[in-house]
């Protein structure tokens, strides 16, 4: 409308885009670090902001507001741009460009255990456990079952007996939003008898996997972190990925906790509780996959499923100090996982190594265009994202000098335009999915942040969503060209680490867009071009909590994205630090 | 908006979705005329209109008011429905799918001649001109020229003389928006050099074709029927598929009145004035491509090129009695042409006889995935979508008698939704494509219907859009089922006749939703679904108006298509009538 006509910024043709480094003289050009106008508010504040904003006319002036100070009417709705609109972010399955790696091929008709096996076959040879890690991997599980140490009867009793622990008083740590006893001692008991018999399916037979509360697990519920949605969408039966890791005897031990709707980078859940960051329970997790980071961190499980729609694996992941892997876009079939979004999300991995993430990863992984490469060890280039933290620059040092892989700096233009631009296409995509459920509902039943969330989600016009999509044509094209420098590009996870939990966030949830933005900044390439991406852990800021690296790689390179980031494991496991809660199920009685 | 919270309707899945025949108790269910409240406008109505919607409050009021009375928020907006949104039509070359059909395979590194020598090769032999026809094909001008018998400078001439004369009073029929005749005679001049050393380049050389003002051409400005477009945006050359019939000879007389920015279906612009239909100057040309569409029926060029947006090529080439041709989506390039559409626009051809258009469409055809079928003769069978017109049942009847092609009646539902959702993609994508530059031209630069278009086009919000295209891909899933049960849906082209041009219309355009819809409600597959269609004009209403049958094939099934209307063609050229409006430019003198 003429009245309110804002300025938009003119993006330069791709080609006359810089993305050498050395950065060019105004950095704030191209990093212009992520400028939220928006206080912190939770509690009583938060109500009256979801009052205001529900309301018709004050409501529409209020998003006017928020979306103008918050650039997205001068980098999105009134942008100049000449890109056509890309709206999905799918890759043509080009083996010619994978073909330089030395690449093995999998049989993409394998059934899930095979395909795991094959996976093992790869790993390289370590594995002795070092005394300073205290994690246990899918390994020494299949190890421990196998020798009989141990069975997985006796590990399912022994996580049960944890989840109580950790979930009651005073640690009140709502890792789940849904665990059955008895459904998780039945297939324990199942596993047991088949190790006895010496007939376990893969090396995944007996380990303890959790799912997100995003995707479909019998026998429970999705509720999304809702309390409602769970109602309206009755869960009939394994998403597809789930189902892959029961045929390879995984033991599924329940549905983790999460931010509502995915809606947020928290993790607080005003309805099931706060996760509680392992490393410090008074910090938060992050989202929006909090349980399944915190359950893998916690040594509940080794490995646990999440969903990536905006770093939702990997920021929980680098929080909580372990591996967070999202494939790329198309990579895993999305059937059975809530349509929160079309165009940006993935089921991803939490692990507690490198390893354990690819061996699932394996299990879970859909049928390809042609041929599937699988694990090698490229000689690689990576560029390093220009204000990398300085550990991330240290251990890099250290690599290029260990492995002698080349580390070129190199420049990525608007990736805070980026963020914009994905978080109207994920907002539109979540509000437009939800629309008819949200109908019927009341709205008493969600949480009051999910409500803000919401509100702005269903804000947005057709022609700043179809902007957004133009945004990401242009990015695509950006990163094509830094694709084109090197394999892989290297990045701090998040902006900050894990942060102080709130007592008036407890019961509203909580609004802090800028320690949000901040969060996701980095991981936004992952979601919106769809491109594969892994976070390591890499070391502990002076409070001591967890930081994350994170690789991100050209589509469908998830194999020399995960060797690199093994690597980069190697060199960081001798520093790794215990969590402050930690369950150490495979001990030895 | 609570408010305003509308009731939607809830789409039952495709399997439980009835195409079969006969149609099922409810018809209105499924083939629910359109229901359009919307009085026509032209002249000072038109302007409050414009006035009233501009203003920020009461436009916003009056759009939603349009929205709701016109089934947009029943049928859209708060529609329930579960598939994920497709937000391209592209559709996997699967030559499986064709290889039922005996076909040629065209080595797509031909030169734009020598794949329209091999179209020619494909052509059946037939050709006498049939005395009632009166019209010249593109291989009757090649026989006149290589025979001597007249040289295209000659038809060059003529063709100058009757564009003079038809743009002039009394008859006042503005074809063209541009043409130069300089650079026609320049053109001409080499051509007849070309046939006088008997080195034509083609069959297309030296002959006359005339463009639509969306599609670049040299030394034409590209207004797209406005009067501000060429100035921000500055034509810096031929489109493809223009170059690609230069490459092959062809005149190319200049630039075809259409309906301003491609926003209206009347083909009345009011910068340019009105194109008139050959058949009765009176009645409108239908649009967008109203030029285009006049110029072949009125005998000045046996081809001329247009946009299929929403029925844009095929409604105009109905209504004025002469073929037009929509390929599949990405099919032909689209580099060059105006981008006021991503996901729903292909470059179409309008043409005298199903042949021209076979044999231009070889010249401009783009490069495909891997082979691409020619013209054969298969055994089809084709559904008849319920609600065909009487003539076109007798024909049909006729058809099936002689080529023993099977017809079976099929009810396609939901077409007036797929209108509907069409109409929101290419509304929000126009005006998305043209946002900035509309924030830097005058108001008063813009026709008043294309202002009230604009603004409708601009009301949507990003929730609408990803409906929409979630019914888009509901309705890519019913149209394969029918394919599943025949090759080809033949349905009349357009809902009337071409209809009266009133006084009023002239000066502000003219807003007739009921017309509109009526004329593009058959159509809309081709284009929200991406798919091939023909229509062939198979009669004359009681007025003596023509009536154009289409042909509505499967992805890639052009060769297909373009026999079965090759038949269709056949079968109705013996009650051909001359237009009013009619120039023979190859009589001998």
């Amino acid at each position: 409308m003429g009245l309110f006509r804002a300025e938009g910024v003119v993006y330069k043709p791709v080609q006359e885009t810089d993305t050498a480094s050395p950065p060019p003289p105004q950095p704030n050009q191209f990093y212009l670090t992520a400028n939220v106008k928006a206080p912190r508010m939770a509690g009583f504040l938060v109500k009256v902001f979801v009052w205001l904003l529900e309301s018709p006319i004050l409501g529409g002036l209020l998003l006017y507001i928020l979306k103008r100070n918050n650039l997205i009417h001068k980098f999105i709705s009134y942008a100049e741009l000449e890109d056509s609109p890309l709206y999905v972010p799918l890759h043509p399955y080009d083996s010619e460009d994978l073909k330089e790696q030395e690449i093995k091929h999998i049989d993409s008709d394998l059934s899930p255990p095979e395909k795991v096996q094959q996976a093992i076959d790869c790993l390289p040879l370590s594995s002795e456990k070092q005394p300073f890690f205290h994690r246990w991997t899918v390994l020494d599980y299949s190890k421990a079952y196998s020798s009989g140490d141990i069975t997985p009867r006796m590990v399912a009793e022994r996580f049960i007996a944890a989840v109580r622990e950790s979930s009651n008083p005073p640690m009140k740590m709502s890792f789940f939003i849904n665990y059955n006893e008895e459904d998780i001692l039945k297939q324990a008991t199942e596993s047991t008898l088949r190790y006895k018999k010496g007939e376990p399916i893969s090396v995944l037979d007996g380990v303890l996997i959790a799912v997100k509360d995003e995707i479909d697990c019998s026998p429970y519920p999705t509720t999304g972190g809702t309390k409602w949605l769970h109602k309206v969408r009755p869960c009939t039966g394994d998403a597809c990925c789930v189902m892959r890791l029961r045929l390879c005897g995984a033991i599924l031990v329940g549905k983790t906790n999460m931010h509502e709707l995915g809606a947020g980078t928290s993790g607080i859940n005003p309805h099931y509780g706060v996760a509680r960051n392992p490393y410090d329970p008074s910090k938060i997790t992050g989202g929006s996959s909090s349980g399944s980071a915190a359950v893998v961190a916690a040594g509940l499980c080794p490995v646990a499923l999440g969903v990536d729609g905006g770093g939702s694996v990997r920021m929980p992941a680098a929080l909580c100090g372990v591996v967070g892997f999202k494939p790329t876009f198309g990579r895993i079939p999305l059937s059975g996982v809530l349509p929160l979004n079309w165009t940006v999300g993935m089921v991803g991995i939490l692990a507690a190594t490198v390893e354990d993430a690819l061996v699932v990863y394996a299990a879970i992984n859909g049928p390809l265009p042609s041929q599937q490469p699988t694990v090698s060890l490229p000689k690689v280039s990576f560029p390093l994202l220009k204000s990398a933290t300085s550990i991330s620059a240290i251990k890099l040092a250290k690599y290029d000098a260990r492995y002698g892989w080349k580390v070129v700096e190199v420049t990525i233009p608007n990736i805070e335009v980026m963020r914009l631009a994905h978080y109207l296409t994920i907002g539109s995509e979540c509000s437009t999915s939800l629309s008819s459920y949200l109908q019927k509902i009341n709205c008493s039943d969600q949480g009051w942040d999910a409500r803000v969330a919401l509100s702005v989600y269903g804000s947005f016009s057709s022609q700043e969503y179809i902007k957004a999509q133009k945004i990401r044509n242009h990015q695509m094209q950006i990163h094509r060209n830094v694709f084109a420098k090197a394999d892989v590009i290297v990045v701090p996870t998040t902006g900050v680490t894990a942060y102080e939990i709130k007592d008036d966030a407890l019961k509203t949830g909580e609004l802090d867009y800028i320690y949000g933005a901040a969060l996701v900044r980095y991981q936004i390439a992952g979601n919106f071009l769809g491109l594969p991406a892994v976070t390591v852990p890499v070391g502990y800021d002076t409070a001591g909590l967890p930081i994350g690296l994170q690789f991100i790689g050209k589509p469908w390179s998830e194999p020399t994205l995960m060797h690199i980031a093994f690597a980069m494991q190697a060199l960081c496991i001798s520093e790794f630090r215990k969590p402050k809660v930690f369950h150490d199920l495979l001990y030895k009685e």
